[in-house]
């Protein structure tokens, strides 16, 4: 079975046992609320579709986690189901933080029913991310439980702490390359090696093969952002879908930048002056590229992703689901294996 | 030992437990945003002390039930800094959402820090709710932390359920008696019925018994809230410390309100014609007392009351701590003993 195939068992059992949660909240007098959340999570409104569900990248990683490490990977569907409705509320409330109209194509959570609703939207799924954690309880002692949970609070804590930082860092233009790395380590990576780490623990890996794979899906977040950063600057408009070069508009804290503001150079000068403009934004991408903010972020990308191989590696996934790992590993930074 | 006498040793305890949860955040990087924790807490900052913390109502409800059920109740301090640590959770957000610029005397945490950062900052202590129960696996098996965590998440959805009819009822003018119940369900009495709940269970109370006290808490908190509500329409403000009426014109659908709508008198049809100005006020009160708004919601309070103590007196608390419980549900609800 190939990463394909698997995506097609697994998908399906994950969007089930996602809806199964949500449906906490399906009862008559709180319809109207079920259906903002059914509506974010791609399922309902104008625009539903695949489109609009998102890869479920999140909890495919679960599953193929513990499978990886030799266990029924359906047993761990509703940690499955946890990650990606922590993801989902960092979305809704992460969007209302930025003030963002659109997601995946649609009308924000928050444009369509106010800020207000937003919040109380995001603050469900939390609770049901937790909901879904306790429900392992069906198939898993009370301790791994209890463990799973703590692992994924710690990560939310980590998320919670990445974007403080993130809108901390916003109002300024004097930051270095230290701050670059608490700030990401909060977002994409906790989350992912929570992922990995749950999805080897509820597959009965020992301690230090869990940390193995705590260590790759934490890593791989760091290698995908960094790839994320560049692809915000540098990135082909028809490949990734927004505009290239935006983040320089939006004065993204990116790595690339952080780098190039060390140098202290026209880059840094410019930078400090205010935002880029649209019109700008060719000139100060190429200044930035020569002061070698792209091939300094190219390198931690390529480190990053070497590490997170070695880690995957070093814990030895098993069997197809274990190739399956590392082909979606590779597809996530994009590296044609 | 009396009620003053077990808030005295308690509440030092309660505080140290949750400043010991807080400082999670604690870190060189995050300083300023832990700060804003314990700002919201009452620990620093501009008129922080006891008038900014609140009373730790609910900390001290969940240490009192422990104690009454016969066990010791520093074990349960986790789960005491859980229950206010949502309360918190919840006063942050709802404070975002209701646009109140001040609580406790002090400025809200949205009006301080803006807020995307307030969001977070709920966010956080939420999160740190969670992390305070999986505290609780160093004294208590594992299976018990899963069923206190489960019935603390089941309250946390029952928070979102009862904040979404708030707002969503909010537009309305047309409600009913029978849409009162599911709104104030969850809010004051979910919260309230999980602190003597899980309190009775770290007590290692039985099934029934903790039943039973989740019962004492439900309908706690059911009269509480609907002496709020008389209070918040002809309370005395040198008591309440808002000014009285301010209830009406805020257009809240409190259950005196609910229940002269239902009359289709002359109330409800000046309430249906848009909000209440402060020079009609006391006229539409005196009005809404003639149609008998005042004695319905009065008798419902002294028949929740009754059941509460009900409930309370069928769990039979024992020892000095089950006497202060007796003595705490009176003051909550205002009854000389």
């Amino acid at each position: 079975m190939n990463l394909k195939q698997h995506i097609e068992i697994m998908l399906p059992a994950i969007e089930k046992e996602l809806q199964d949660q949500v449906a906490r909240l399906d009862a008559s007098h709180t319809r109207q609320f079920h259906e903002m959340l059914t509506y974010h999570m791609g399922w309902t409104g104008e625009g539903a579709g695949r489109e609009a569900t998102g890869k479920r990248i999140r909890p495919l990683i679960v599953l193929l986690a513990t499978a990886s490490a030799g266990a029924d990977w359906q047993h761990s569907l509703p940690a499955a189901a946890a990650v990606e409705l922590v993801h989902n509320f960092s979305l809704v409330h992460d969007d209302v933080q930025d003030n963002s109209e659109k997601r995946r194509g649609r009308e924000t959570v928050w444009k369509k029913w106010g800020v207000p609703m937003a919040i109380n939207v995001g603050d469900a799924m939390f609770v049901m991310s937790n909901q879904a954690v306790m429900d392992l309880v069906k198939t898993h002692p009370a301790s791994t439980v209890v463990r799973a949970a703590t692992i994924l609070h710690d990560t939310c804590l980590d998320l919670t702490r990445g974007q403080f930082l993130d809108m901390f860092y916003e109002e300024r233009n004097d930051l270095s390359l230290e701050d670059y790395w608490p700030m990401v380590g909060g977002k994409t990576s906790a989350l992912l090696s929570a992922c990995t780490q749950i999805g080897a623990l509820l597959g009965n890996a020992g301690e230090a093969e869990q940390e193995t794979y705590r260590q790759f899906g934490y890593h791989l977040g760091l290698a995908f952002q960094v790839q994320d950063d560049i692809l915000g600057i540098w990135g082909d408009e028809a490949v990734t879908g927004k505009s290239a070069a935006s983040d320089l508009v939006e004065g993204k804290n990116s790595l690339p930048v952080l780098y190039a503001l060390g140098k202290q150079d026209k880059f840094a000068k410019r930078w400090k002056q205010g935002p880029i403009t649209a019109s700008e934004v060719k000139a100060v991408a190429a200044q930035l590229e020569e002061e070698g903010g792209r091939s300094y972020a190219e390198e931690m990308s390529e480190k990053e992703t070497q590490i997170a191989l070695k880690y995957l590696n070093e814990a030895n996934p098993r069997g197809a689901a274990g190739e399956s790992m590392l082909e979606l590993a590779n597809m996530l930074l994009k590296r044609n294996q």
